[in-house]
């Protein structure tokens, strides 16, 4: 067999879109524009293209984009007033951190401090409860998009076997309770799970979020399971010339595609899929803000 | 094979000793005598039972019990001003509102008004996303004392496989959490499960909560496996006489004690483990919020 591949970026496209209509009818009905805020803290140079690809597809999908640029020796008692006047500001639906920050601030701290409502990277310990209890949360983006592409290939998930690799706060986890709410039987491996392979080879879903270049081999997936590869590692590419790299994903992609019946490639598999959620959820805070019925199909 | 019986009481009772103790050092040392609040609404004659041994064992272990009884129609709004007494009251570690209460009130409400910090029951969405990231929360008791007999069953639980049948907010999730963080590779299995008897085979630690009598079976379960079963179910007992009941868990205990390494009965097992469970949480909650180490033992 030879999988389908998954294409992220395309699946990404339509998100965008569908986000894009929901923020047309927001304005043309009720006269709301959805804001997203962004605070960068010193200047990393991948942060600065994140946050820039950030506020470019904000703008993009007719979103109000607030891009906020600290020095990186801000005092942490300035970083919490500006996050508590993006709390309480009216405009802004949500609200994003870029990590990592520098050394003097706290993540988990700096979480806390937003607002669990304007949370759109689902990262607060309130939004971390709500997902476990079958709440409504924001949810981490990640997770989101690797659930929307499985319904989008599979429809309804319920009584499929998932196995998730890797238990991380930002991924793996939630990732499996999403699972286990749309009633997969979930099972949650990691560095400690005995005879992985066989494990894996039980999944009709098997998700790679563990951070190992191409350490999922075609044997250990079962003919036609639908593959989800978060992974990013870069990896050297001499073939490719001295001193290049290249991105690959946990999956060794060459013999996972001959045996899976769906995959994702890495890149353009679930990578493009962050933003386009990130953009997804800012909109569903802001129906959410206004009690208006949610977006359909850009929520979990 | 003949499984060893787990006794859920004896194991209740150190339990619950070391809580006297724990409770006898703080007072010795620290002048400071931990607190349970328990609040009772109407006059439901089961919750006046447990509600009563609650008071006896917070008692016996050397707390102070504070019962609160207000009638079955209380205003909502006098029944938050009493939480919110207790939140500040600092003789008061613990709060427990036993459920379930009358229909004008909404237990998720009530939940939410506790200080997560004296939630002694687990049941605040703070709790379940503190548990969900891997950090110090108060558990829920059920699923604690589960995770207490196991490791005193099994020592380490690393690396073993775990099944949990149920997906409650109340056991099923937490407990999967509590297994995942000691390092078991943790499946969830419900009622949309397939071939469920397969899934079970798997297990080297099984977990029944799912309100079924005895509905896990001797050909479920691994030969060796701990069996823990969470179900109390009542059913008619004709054997005893007519219109006679009796107790009996989810699993099957005839058949299944046949081929686990060990099983907890019904009655006998986890019951009694929740009410030592909650003065272990209450002994743990007046600790953090005195700064003082933990107990040892008494907590996930
Ligand atoms: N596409 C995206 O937008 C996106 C977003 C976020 C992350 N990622 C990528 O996804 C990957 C995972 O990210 P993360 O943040 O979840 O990583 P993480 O926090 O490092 O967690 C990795 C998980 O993998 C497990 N693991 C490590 N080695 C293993 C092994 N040999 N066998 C089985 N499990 C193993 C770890 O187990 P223990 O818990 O036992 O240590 C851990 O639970 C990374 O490659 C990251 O770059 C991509
Ligand atoms: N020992 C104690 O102190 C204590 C404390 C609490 C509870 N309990 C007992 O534990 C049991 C479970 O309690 P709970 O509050 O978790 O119950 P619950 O909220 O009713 O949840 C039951 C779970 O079992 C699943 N289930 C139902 N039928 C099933 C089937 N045929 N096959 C597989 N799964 C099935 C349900 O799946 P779906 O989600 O798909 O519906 C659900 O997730 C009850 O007997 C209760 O009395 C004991």
């Amino acid at each position: 067999m030879t999988a389908t591949i998954i294409d992220g970026k395309a699946f990404a496209a339509t998100v965008r879109e569908k986000v894009a209509a929901g923020v047309a009818t927001l304005k043309a009905d009720h006269g709301i524009t959805p804001g997203l805020a962004v605070v960068l803290v010193g200047e990393d140079p991948a942060s600065q293209v994140y946050v820039r690809n950030k506020g470019t597809q904000t703008i993009e999908v007719g979103m109000n984009s607030f891009e906020h640029k600290l020095p990186a020796d801000v005092p942490e008692a300035e970083l919490y007033a500006l996050i508590d006047r993006l709390n309480a500001d009216p405009a802004v639906h949500g609200i994003l951190v870029q990590f990592p920050v520098p050394d003097h601030l706290s993540e988990t701290d700096i979480v806390a401090r937003i607002d669990p409502a304007k949370d759109v990277d689902g990262l607060h310990v309130v939004n971390a409860g709500l997902l476990a209890s079958g709440q409504k949360a924001m949810v981490s983006c990640t997770p989101l998009g690797c659930l929307m592409l499985l319904r989008d290939q599979l429809g309804s998930l319920s009584g499929l076997n998932a196995v998730v690799v890797g238990r991380s706060n930002l991924v793996g986890k939630p990732l499996a309770q999403l699972l286990l709410r749309d009633s997969c039987t979930v099972t949650i491996a990691h560095s400690r799970t005995k005879d992985l392979p066989e494990v894996c080879r039980g999944a009709d879903i098997l998700i790679a979020a563990v951070g190992r270049p191409q350490m999922v081999k075609g044997d250990w997936v079962k003919p036609g399971a639908a593959v989800i590869d978060v992974g990013i590692n870069r990896i050297d590419a001499p073939e490719r010339g001295e001193g290049k790299t290249r991105l690959v994903g946990d999956v060794d992609f060459a013999s996972a595609s001959e045996v899976a019946g769906a995959i994702t490639p890495v890149p353009g598999g679930v990578g493009p899929m962050t933003i386009a959620c990130l953009l997804a959820n800012t909109l569903t805070a802001c129906c959410r803000a206004n009690d208006l019925p949610e977006p359909d199909g850009l929520t979990a």
